[in-house]
């Protein structure tokens, strides 16, 4: 745990977050400025800056992780599609030093001129609604798969 | 194989393509209009349309290519950064149906105005000595991982 990394502060639970799920290796945390509803990131408890710090196994992990979580998130929101994105550097816009991966569920008609949906600031009982409804699916395709 | 699938056809050698490196499960090929230089693309030879229908132990697979693949690609190009971006469907802007990774190195300079880069074309000899370039790199370091 790094003591001023915001990720490990909320693994810990020192620092509030809307977790959607947690097993031994990772936490699902419902995004703060979701671009869409349903926004979510798949982060690994334990500590890496980026992604290529990460041994190549437990990098494999996450994204089996992130596979899951999309399936649901697709399920909970009824999405049209899902992105999957991963910042490394701030270069590459990342601002939590702490791999995280967004799974963006997208509609098609959340661009307006072209553009991506911006972000959001969604209220706190929404956002644990929408935890609550992706939780739901996770633990179904946790079953299935 | 789908035979109207360009990656298909690309992997199958029916079309041309700017190929950095393959291998029994995976090709990686240079982005035709890539945001920045050096961005490529980390493709399964099976054809699945999007990641949710892989098998999760494929998904995983894919992703520790893809692990390898961004660590080359910023030792490559002396990147400042690298984005790994994943599109599913249609309304997440996936515009060839067979799963690809996106691996988008990035540097302070690229953006302007706050937007993202834009899409570049990119000259065929250039494109093919950025792939080289990469391709160095990840002989280098599959041995070291």
């Amino acid at each position: 745990m790094a003591e001023e990394c915001t990720f490990c502060r909320i693994i810990q639970r020192v620092e509030e977050g809307v977790v959607v799920y947690e097993d031994d290796e990772h936490l699902i945390l419902m995004d703060k400025h979701p671009y869409n509803p349903g926004h979510n990131l798949v982060i690994p408890k334990k500590h890496y800056k980026t992604l290529l710090e990460m041994p190549k196994s437990e990098a494999g992990k996450l994204f089996e992780k992130v596979w899951l979580i999309a399936k649901a998130t697709v399920k909970a929101l009824d999405a049209d599609g899902i992105h999957i994105g991963q910042n490394n550097g701030r270069a590459a816009r990342q601002v939590i030093d702490h791999v995280h991966v967004h799974i963006i569920p997208r509609f098609y008609e959340d661009e307006q001129n072209g553009r991506w949906p911006s972000r959001k600031t969604i209220p706190l009982e929404e956002s644990r609604k929408l935890a609550d409804m992706i939780r739901q699916q996770i633990l179904h395709f946790k079953e299935e798969c």
